[in-house]
């Protein structure tokens, strides 16, 4: 048997609920293809500031980077809306996608047959989507420095932040983003902003750099606005999209939506070395944490991808998947994906339904 | 009879053949309602580019300035795409916004009940919907400084922009934006990324800061990424939004291509005196150019906000928009909004048709 150290990142709201789902299918999978898991839980987020102080532990964070790969739930709520910048549960997530250095992060958007009908697209549009965004996830605006607050010429007060970006991490991520798309349908559309900015202009002299090593995947280039626009009108021409952290912040999650179904979509965060760490796309969502309504099936297939990316459990990864599959083929559905016709239930009994499937 | 100086700037692509019908447009229901145009034409984009060496030459800009009101056809072509910055037919366009200091952008985008069916979204999401992006104009990451190729630490080239906005610049775009909510429904919605920018925890601050000063109207904070997804899962949640530059240039091409027409949409930009800037939201189409193909009612629709918003003259602003949807009503669509059982029109005969409506 294989052995794997897995760091449980429970965070905030619905996180330990699905988290908690995700660990009994990993275990039950494992099991059957003969890996073993030692399972750490550590807090994260809003859990480690009522916990610790901070959204970030330094326990936390080095279990993380001792193990072979880390499992998030979910982070935020109210409660800590309104705290200052460092004592927010977001900057928790920022500081372990830092310290992890888990620079290039993939999230599919796919539309399940079995779902098509919970997007808000029409039919025709939305059935047989199925793209992956390959964002950029350590740099950009998001860490650029300075930042922070100042005055100017005029003594005003200002609020700023530096969108930069430098060849090696343009060509770390585009490396990543072509490797993806030769492994799909090998086509990748770089997003930019190269028609105003100077961080896109080096962002797309680059990527175009980096294609003469993948000759055989088809790369195009789209501004950002227009990117937005297409996802909407035909999101079936994508394949691969690769983008900067912002852009794909936004991007990602309006591809998302577009499969009508966030309750349902995994992510992987990536890095040189060291180990990935796997997410729900999904927020905490406060409101309904703690009521057995959230969707587990985020974080299932969350758990799939640390298999197959994480730890190269291909095996393990498809028998997840194809569980996930079936339950939603037998018409087991959460409050979020339920129509007419299909069984509803609670997120411990799709847990349930998702492990008999295994 | 009052008496106007507009500048016409029909630019590239398709921009002379739509500004021909909106020039016309605007003659004749100036006349029925007793208004005077002296139109100036002048060259701006890629078209200045080929005449002069530069993309907005001094004498158009000055004119611009000089004049009552500006209306732009489109700019850029595939011709251009691989100029440096400084050549680039979009430079033109940002010098001629920050030489008129028209830092309020207003995009209207609607669902005419007549192209629901043009929406890629299901009927009963797209009807109905009927919303205002309120995009800051001549700051944020577009203008802000430091910019440019530099090197790190480590002797790397990096590409850097600077998001920066200052108090002023906020309060005066949250008032046009309050402003804005309270002649429409009353809602405005922020849109930013406070949780991790400080540029936007700004903003915030200075939005919620203002809105004491507008009390009939709700405020609302969304997160960019959130926005981009609720666009899609619910447009009719939306009133007014209003958000920085890049965000409301990504945002704002988001709601346009929900509405399924952007052929149909204008846009106005304002500053706090002087000549506004109208222009249809869609780009130049180097496609179809010159082939009587394109669709004029998005710049009709933008004369018709010059009228209004920058002459004060919405009687014949309304005559004009009344002309459009009586048009729309007969039946007459271009190629980009054609549905079984309508006329199939050119640009120049959906003119026409429209001038007989006036
Ligand atoms: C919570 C927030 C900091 C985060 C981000 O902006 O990256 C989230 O939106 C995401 O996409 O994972
Ligand atoms: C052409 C480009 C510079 C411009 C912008 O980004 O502002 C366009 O996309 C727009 O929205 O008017």
């Amino acid at each position: 048997t294989r052995s794997y150290a897995i760091t449980l990142l429970p965070g905030d709201g619905i996180g330990p609920e699905v988290i908690s789902v995700a660990k009994n299918v990993l275990l039950l999978a494992g099991a059957i293809e003969g890996i073993e898991f030692n399972f750490h839980e550590m807090p994260v987020g809003g859990a480690a500031l009522d916990l610790t102080g901070v959204p970030l532990p330094g326990e936390t964070l080095s279990a993380a980077q001792q193990s072979d790969a880390v499992l998030l739930g979910a982070i935020g709520g109210y409660k800590w809306d309104n705290n200052e910048k460092h004592l927010k549960p977001e900057t928790g997530l920022l500081q372990l996608r830092e310290g992890l250095k888990v620079f290039a992060n993939l999230r599919p958007a796919t539309v399940l047959p079995q779902l098509v009908d919970a997007s808000t697209l029409k039919k025709e549009v939305a059935e047989g989507v199925d793209l992956m965004v390959v964002r950029e996830l350590t740099g950009g605006i998001y860490f650029g420095k300075p930042r922070g607050f100042s005055t100017n010429q005029n003594g005003e007060e200002i609020g700023l932040n530096t969108e930069v970006y430098s060849i090696s991490e343009i060509d770390r991520i585009a490396r990543v983003a072509f490797e993806t798309a030769r492994k799909r349908r090998g086509k990748l559309c770089s997003v930019d902003k190269a028609n105003v900015l100077e961080a896109s202009m080096l962002w797309r002299k680059r990527v175009m750099a980096i294609a003469l090593e993948y000759p055989d995947v088809e790369l195009t280039h789209m501004y950002v606005d227009n990117a937005a626009m297409q996802l909407v009108r035909n999101p079936k021409q994508f394949d691969t999209i690769v983008t900067n952290n912002i852009f794909g912040d936004i991007l990602s999650d309006e591809a998302s939506m577009i499969t009508g179904s966030i309750g349902m979509l995994p992510s992987a965060s990536l890095g040189e070395k060291g180990p990935g760490l796997f997410e729900p796309i999904h927020g905490s969502a406060p409101d309904i944490a703690g009521q057995d309504k959230a969707n587990p099936l985020a974080t299932v297939l969350s758990a799939a991808m640390l298999l197959k990316y994480g730890l190269g459990e291909a095996d393990a990864a498809e028998r997840i998947e194809a569980a996930v599959l079936h339950t939603l083929d037998r018409g087991f559905r959460t409050g979020d994906i339920y129509s007419d016709g299909n069984k509803l239930v609670g997120c411990k009994e799709m847990g349930e339904e998702v492990l008999k499937a295994v």
